[in-house]
């Protein structure tokens, strides 16, 4: 890597010389000028963007820290950040904890194990200037991540910050839960089946206050009979499909498309198909939702708009003049139909 | 931020001082050594890595640049590269080009474009001061990347490095298909059509030959009426599956899942079923490739051995002992099988 002092020394003139011609301010002569610039050009010499960055205490960087980019949700939430930034003059820069990667999902509850991987990522961070960051979470909890006292603007994405001072950035899971049920009502169906998530989840919790709003704007009596719970997977989903079509539900909302794929299979098993004889609807449309036979309707995940909102909320508290910033933006999601719901 | 300076000022001692006491050189009283360490915890001190890494000539920092993170392909290789640096000690950082959702397909022929996102992000990861650089494609070509003087170690995953002294680590697509040409042969099916992906695609040619290859070693003549091409996507192979199911074909080798995803929705309307009236074979191991019914037997992309092997060819350019370091690997793909192949 080649200095600004070696370009001087090349040159005979003083770095500071070197610096005001890079700099555009021509107090040289032009044979000067041009002399430092065909060296600058033979040489190879980068700007230093950090080194800059120290001096105009600004690097108009802004770091992205992934919890792991292999969730289906992180690639499209990180794109989503990346392109405002980018309209807005900012370079990004991405860290992946590697979380899931690294531990399953055994270190939601080890508070030790996560912050040795997420500290020195920050410090990391930090030492390279970062003039904010956004945290990318791969699943929505409330999340003890930047420390009380942390100085610089930050803000959360897909899950909740428990430090007041960073904003979180998350989905309506209640609202589109019950966007999804009204829909199944308006088709006719009154017994409606539920497969969530894991029960003490926030996402099976917030998506099933929707169901039940859907149930009593509808002044339909909750069955608890009717309501089961997975671990967000096919197998499971495929178990309680089963326990489900021995009810008399005529439709089954999946609160995870990968599990609306354990109902495909239970139905294919009992000889029935999705949107003839048994209606069912998921939730996130991954690429699957598109490929089952029939396309299963769901609510898209609004992962580009999160992205995009993090982004707006964390230059607002580095841009912005004092106006106040929201301490929570709740975004719905997007109500996708295919084939897998009939009209009674 | 505080500086070292200041952590010095506070204390009443030399800036050398708390360096050498940061950097575990015990050449002062423990009262020092103490009064020191409580300050700095006191006042946040951070190393700053980067002028660290400025100090010793060496960061130990990867870069990564990502054409687009969103393809599919591109977050489990970047694990695997992750995974592998972290393992030899290395940090990584990671860039995203953004090349697809910046303008879709149409930059790969169009240098000027790309060069003009390419360029400030090399050297923004040169002022950065790492160490090496691996670019992970989002699809395999020969990709002019890395300018022929470029000083860095290098290595280009899952493409074509056309500068000789970048080596690039990518799929063995021919020897993959071939393998899976094979199985079919071996469950009896000898009228084996094909949809490949876009005619003049690397992939594309490669797969074919290994399609031809086996028909050879099984003594199949070719005919040319069984090879049809679409354009990787559901709605093409829909369309040339339509086409291949009317001529005497037992079974169709689809170059991509997604593909196959056509063949079931076209198998599906005609009241057939893959695995029991026609053997039907993926290639990627997409997610959607489970959730089929029935399931798609495939290949598996080896996309966190390509990340694996990536940092492996990098970290040999940066610690090796002059030992050769071999300018393209290709890695097989794995066998998946599922149920989609039946047994004649």
């Amino acid at each position: 890597m080649v200095t600004l002092k070696e370009i001087a020394r090349e040159c005979k003139v003083s770095p500071t010389t070197v610096s005001n011609i890079l700099n555009g301010k021509p107090k040289v002569s032009e044979e000067t000028k041009q002399r430092v610039l065909e060296t600058v050009d033979k040489l190879g010499y980068r700007p230093n963007y950090i080194a800059q960055g120290l001096r105009n205490q600004k690097t108009k960087t802004i770091g992205i820290i992934a919890e792991d980019i292999t969730q289906f949700s992180t690639p499209t939430i990180v794109e989503g950040i990346m392109s405002r930034c980018e309209e807005r003059g900012y370079r990004t820069i991405a860290k992946n904890l590697r979380m899931y990667a690294r531990w399953s999902d055994s270190w939601y509850n080890n508070e030790s194990s996560y912050h040795s991987i997420l500290d020195p990522t920050l410090k990391e961070l930090e030492s390279i200037r970062v003039d904010g960051i956004i945290y990318v979470a791969g699943h929505a909890r409330m999340i003890h991540c930047f420390p009380e006292d942390f100085k610089m603007p930050a803000v959360m994405a897909y899950a909740f910050s428990d430090n007041p001072k960073v904003p979180s950035v998350v989905i309506n899971d209640k609202e589109s839960a019950c966007e999804m049920i009204s829909y199944l009502v308006s088709k006719g169906h009154r017994r409606i089946g539920v497969i969530g998530g894991k029960e003490n989840n926030i996402h099976t919790q917030q998506r099933l206050l929707g169901y039940q709003k859907a149930l009593y704007d509808n002044q339909i009596l909750f069955n608890p009979a009717w309501v089961r719970y997975a671990d967000w997977e096919k197998e499971g989903a495929y178990q309680e499909a089963k326990a489900l079509l021995e009810t008399d539900v005529t439709a089954i909302f999946c609160m995870a498309d990968r599990m609306a794929g354990g109902v495909y299979c239970c139905l294919d098993e009992m000889g029935l198909r999705a949107g003839k004889d048994i209606a069912v609807a998921g939730f996130d449309d991954q690429d699957i939702a598109e490929y089952f036979v029939p396309g299963l309707t769901t609510m898209a995940l609004p992962l580009r708009e999160i992205g995009n909102a993090s982004a707006d909320l964390l230059l607002k508290q580095m841009e912005g003049m004092g106006e106040e910033v929201p301490d929570k933006i709740m975004i719905p999601c997007r109500f996708i139909e295919r084939s897998s719901v009939w009209q009674i």
